[in-house]
């Protein structure tokens, strides 16, 4: 994702692949031990042979681990589910939870602005998608009324069984409150929602004031009322302080899921064999870092420390900024990797795009990236509300890169308002 | 899958994944420059960032140039697609492929017996089965009269639009003959199917007299008149001589596919990203191993040959033994990496099985399963001609360990025999 990779978990995995080096002491022992805890739970000893379809068992486990360690509440290795990243597990959830057709037909409920994986996977699975919008002018925190709104009026034309929610958001940046996500649950379980939650931003919370407050945790404080709501949180390899995208590696823990049906997941995910069992090894590392005590810890905690107090700056400095520029509005990232500010684009911007059959944003963000070789997603792709145009962008970028970005950014902006002032 | 790794491919992985390593002299040279090699075409120089959802570009060249040196007739890197395994560019194309409803839903051709990803595929996606039968009698050859009474069949009810062949076969272990692909690909250019080969097994040829003959070349060959049939044909680092099948690498090229259609392809993928950046590294290491003249070329060829020797061996020894009890005949194993031996089942196994509401190989191969504790999979998992039983077994165990099972299995069988004699 950028950054630098954290040493501890390259040496893991390549001990992994390449066991001739598990007693070359030039790695640290604890690097050499993770590689053969994880080894041995692999068939034949390797990371070259197919797991099970669900995971390595001594990966599940430890997964399981972190998550009781993270929430205080028991978590069983059976309801874990390793995945080819997130995404992967996202799919099969939804495509498990499709069915009927006309009013029948399975609504998904989804958060706009989105991460378009949402809306891809809803319409390839042929699955109704059903917008909520989240409130930009309360830091896009996610309002009751509105979800109670959306699902009324989705009633009218199709089935919600499955409500998703992305926290800390993406595009959006927003961290819930535990108050917040104790209100989601409580309208799931009164709609009878399957509910997903996207927790893969779980480690990436910057501002102060703002906690990770996991659905798992708060359902489980709820009580014996809510402890038996159906859930899925899925986490990856991909973001958080390591970033291992490439690795594709993530899981799932489903609660509460009726065994009949989670047999039926089980078959769907075994067609395609297995998730890359170097993947695997990647979650085992996010899930299960260096302890106090051992080795590596000392390096790990100031890689770790570096990364995240460096993000943390970003999402500080990226927001400011574009908030000391006229006509651009930004919330606070409060976590994960964005921002998603909003532009007040003149009338004669968007008559000018309209006049070229480009979206308002779109036509915007093109501007960017040829007058100052910027590149940001434009808002439509996330959706937005009718008459708002933002965009999005990273955090990723080092600080002395993101400040002459920054720079560019402003000097662009400035002269494309005057271009275009009503 | 079972087998030793072959060290510069694991030399080459744990490079990427850990490039601290890559100035470590006790890394062959050409290990080190191939690890450079591919960090350079990856983003941020790293496994751990997501690719371009077709892949990494450097990797499709050389997979490109892979197959023009394998087919003697050019390659486009902009056909190749990287994918999670073959499976999941398997699934990809069935998804592209179907549409409609009715008489006009999309019918998939598959062999019989099969790889089940086929089945599961194409019920997963809405598929209309289509079974044609592979020639027992004449080692599991392809028939083209079967494939047109196929073919004609369908029609009745659906719209073939998919022909999908497994050269060489996985469970029958045929390897097709020039003339046999000859006539399948003008068989499929008549009836304007698709053509999805399957040739993850194409390094995998043991018979005397047999070779690969890939689809793409000979329909090349066959000229101006066939050149434009079209093709995808899927490779994966699961099997081979490597058989790195825990890193789930793999790779289509799609021949005279439309550019519209393409892009729906790069769309549809797109969705979940990319695949695991080390798989595409593994499937680098695939197609591009060392060459003459290396540092680790002749270790290389040492194991490779050691490798398919063996499988080679082990592959007569099974069907040989196999063929030496009575009540068991098996073809020859020409390739890939199992048997598929056929039992004379007595009238009174047939029978106690279904009194069990067993089938009757299911039958068999639980109680060989308690009784010697050898597990194979009934032949009623990959489809049979009705009245014909089945079971497949893979030719991977060692050699001293694949005497122990033989055995074992011939003295079960000659139990069971007896036991349930008409
Ligand atoms: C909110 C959200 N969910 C899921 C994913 C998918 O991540 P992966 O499949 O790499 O684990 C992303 C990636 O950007 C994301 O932002
Ligand atoms: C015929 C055939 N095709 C495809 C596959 C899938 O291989 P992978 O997804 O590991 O590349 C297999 C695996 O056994 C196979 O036998």
């Amino acid at each position: 994702m950028g950054q630098k990779p954290i040493t501890f978990l390259r040496q893991v995995i390549s001990l992994c692949v390449n066991p001739d080096l598990l007693n070359n002491e030039s790695f640290p022992a604890d690097a050499r031990e993770r590689a053969r805890r994880i080894l041995q739970g692999c068939k034949g000893g390797s990371l070259g042979s197919y797991s099970d379809s669900v995971g390595v068992e001594v990966i599940r486990k430890d997964i399981a681990a972190y998550i009781e360690r993270r929430d205080g509440f028991p978590s069983d290795p059976d309801n874990i589910f390793l995945s080819t990243g997130a995404s992967d597990a996202i799919k099969n959830m939804v495509k498990l939870m499709v069915r009927g057709s006309g009013r029948d037909q399975t609504g998904v409920m989804i958060p706009i602005p989105q991460y378009p994986l949402y809306s891809a996977v809803t319409a390839e699975l042929n699955a109704v998608q059903v917008n909520y919008y989240l409130d930009e002018d309360n830091n896009w925190a996610l309002d009751i009324a509105e979800l109670e709104r959306s699902v009324k009026e989705a009633r009218q034309h199709c089935t919600p069984r499955v409500l998703c929610v992305i926290n800390p958001g993406n595009p959006t940046g927003q961290v819930l409150s535990k108050e917040n996500v104790r209100e989601i649950i409580k309208f799931a379980a009164r709609e009878h929602l399957f509910l997903m939650a996207d927790e893969v931003y779980q480690d990436n919370i910057y501002a102060e004031g703002c906690a990770f407050h996991s659905f798992k945790k708060t359902m489980m404080e709820l009580g014996p009322e809510y402890s038996t709501l159906e859930l899925a949180s899925f986490h990856s390899t991909s973001k958080g302080y390591m970033g291992e995208c490439g690795f594709r590696g993530g899981y799932m823990e489903v609660i509460n899921m009726d065994p009949q049906v989670k047999l039926q997941l089980k078959k769907l995910v075994s067609t395609k064999l297995c998730p890359p069992v170097s993947g695997q090894a990647t979650m085992d590392c996010v899930v299960n870092p260096p302890q106090p005590g051992e080795p590596s810890y000392e390096s790990f905690i100031k890689e770790k420390t570096a990364v995240l107090k460096s993000l943390a700056e970003r999402a500080k400095l990226v927001a400011e900024t574009f908030n000391s520029i006229e006509g651009v509005t930004c919330n606070t990232v409060q976590g994960a990797m964005y921002a998603f500010p909003r532009i007040a684009l003149p009338q004669r911007a968007v008559e000018k795009a309209k006049s070229l059959g480009q979206a308002p944003d779109g036509f915007y963000a093109l501007q960017l990236l040829e007058q100052a070789g910027i590149c940001v997603v434009p808002g439509s792709g996330f959706g937005q509300r009718e008459g708002t145009y933002h965009f999005r962008t990273t955090i990723l970028p080092q600080p002395d890169k993101l400040k002459i970005f920054m720079d560019a950014f402003t000097a662009f902006h400035n002269k494309f308002m005057k271009e275009y002032a009503d």
